[in-house]
């Protein structure tokens, strides 16, 4: 039940209302495996720079994280510098891609055995190259953004439909579809190849949509987002954990995954960094598992 | 178990991307009364020129709608116009207010004795004046709109504070309330008076809000959404009428309003004008709610 999180890891600068933090951990691959870590044992696959705190090696340790893929090489980690005016739109201020430019994934023994892949938002090639080498993967999913969709949009088509899974917010998958209505777009990129597609609605929550069924997730009533950074990784991170903690994609099975993805975002978005995921546990989910719950059942 | 409505009645010019509709039954009054017609008996009050058809006085005896306190009067019907480019957002051509510049309710003894009211989003001062002609209503709800909240709010917060119900959309609450966070926003909007705030988020679905809990209502997924005009007036129909069919504002009462309200909304957005509200049944209904049921059961 090993889970394979490839993606970035960064140093970030983030400003919001509540507050600034400098060189704080981040990256997309930093919020999926610390949102992940409550239900499977999870790989992390990506590069940073000697200027990468050793602590953090630590920090991921502590937390059962497999680090043999998590390469440290000569220069800067990866860097982006960001605000938020209002928490639902963060203005990009800097981006340094560093080390991550030359990032080429080369997967170890062990992790070429993982049955289940998250494929954090980096470059379809390097996504490809990353399902390459896997040996018979259960379950894969991918992550995307509109500079791929855009930039390298052939590559990407071929990423989603090998997966079983593609995560996207709504404007990228009526930007990848071309298509309005959102259901509609739904059921475009479904004929793409994915059995599910995971659609991100920020704070109004999140659908999952197959041939089967849609099912809708609210969000969980957070009073105070303090920073909405990384918020889609750790859905998908608490979606995938909780996937590969079962093993199979039965109905059940999803429509719970998407009430945990809502969970660990909502516990994201209530610090900076990974402050609050790196804290909570399994009772701290449930908790808020049974509140929402409450709040859709009639 | 009676319901009075009392808002606007229109004859509408609507563009959306499917087509064109001239002078059409529209206004707040008409998509709320129609859409509350399958679950209990109600009564409109407002005011129209003597251009309005005679054929709609029979369309809503027809529909169970009692037409005491629907004035006639000489000079022209209450006209908007207005073109959807995308289907969130309504960009208005023109809007003549006509006789209802005039309009001041005055209810025949029958309507005084409504136990339940639905204030349409019309002057506050006029929203007043038909709470106060009110013996003894059991269940009060009002709706408004930014302009009121900017221009009356002095006028409008007795309103709120009279009532048991508001339906807000989000933008309206945030204004209303000056809070940013839509959840510490229901709360402070709570601390006007009423007992349940109901906000409306368009395609995202809506929320009820009150002191023992919070609860969530997906969309029903429409493929092909015709035109938006009225959605949020039909979800208060289907609400408001769900409520006076069982007389009390239990939690579970108040969560399969929720569930009606949406799925009348979910009609009315098919179709221009009433075209599909008037045409539907208790048995279209119930289908549509098992479809939700489904959609967010886990």
């Amino acid at each position: 039940m090993s889970l394979l999180i490839v993606g970035s890891i960064a140093l970030d600068n983030v400003e919001t209302p509540y507050g600034k933090v400098d060189h704080s951990l981040g990256g997309s691959a930093i919020f999926t495996s610390m949102a992940s870590k409550n239900f499977c044992k999870s790989s992390i696959v990506g590069i940073v720079g000697y200027d990468f705190p050793k602590s953090y090696f630590e920090l991921f340790r502590e937390n059962g994280l497999d680090t043999q893929d998590l390469k440290s090489v000569p220069g800067r980690t990866f860097h982006w510098a960001g605000k938020y005016n209002d928490l639902n739109k963060a203005e990009t201020l800097d981006t340094q891609l560093n080390v991550f430019a030359d990032f080429d994934p080369q997967l170890c023994d062990d992790n070429k055995k993982c049955d289940y892949v998250f494929l954090g938002n980096i470059d379809p090639v390097l996504q490809l190259k990353v399902l390459k080498q896997m040996n018979n993967a259960k379950i894969t999913a991918c992550d995307t953004m509109n500079f791929w969709i855009s930039g390298a949009k052939s590559k990407l088509l071929k990423v989603i439909n090998e997966v079983d899974i593609i995560f996207i917010n709504e404007d990228e998958l009526r930007m990848l579809t071309d298509v309005q209505n959102i259901f509609e777009a739904a059921q475009k990129a479904k004929e793409m190849g994915p059995q599910l597609i995971v659609v991100k609605r920020g704070e109004y929550g999140s659908f999952v949509y197959s041939d089967e069924f849609i099912f809708f997730a609210p969000v969980y009533p957070v009073r105070k987002v303090i920073d909405p950074t990384g918020a889609g990784d750790s859905f998908a991170g608490g979606f995938m954990g909780y996937i590969a903690s079962q093993g199979n994609l039965e109905e059940i099975t999803i429509k719970n995954a998407m009430i945990f993805g809502t969970i660990t975002a909502s516990f994201n978005v209530e610090s900076f960094s990974i402050d609050r995921l790196r804290k909570i546990c399994m009772n701290d989910i449930l908790a808020r598992k049974e509140v929402i719950e409450k709040s859709i059942r009639f």
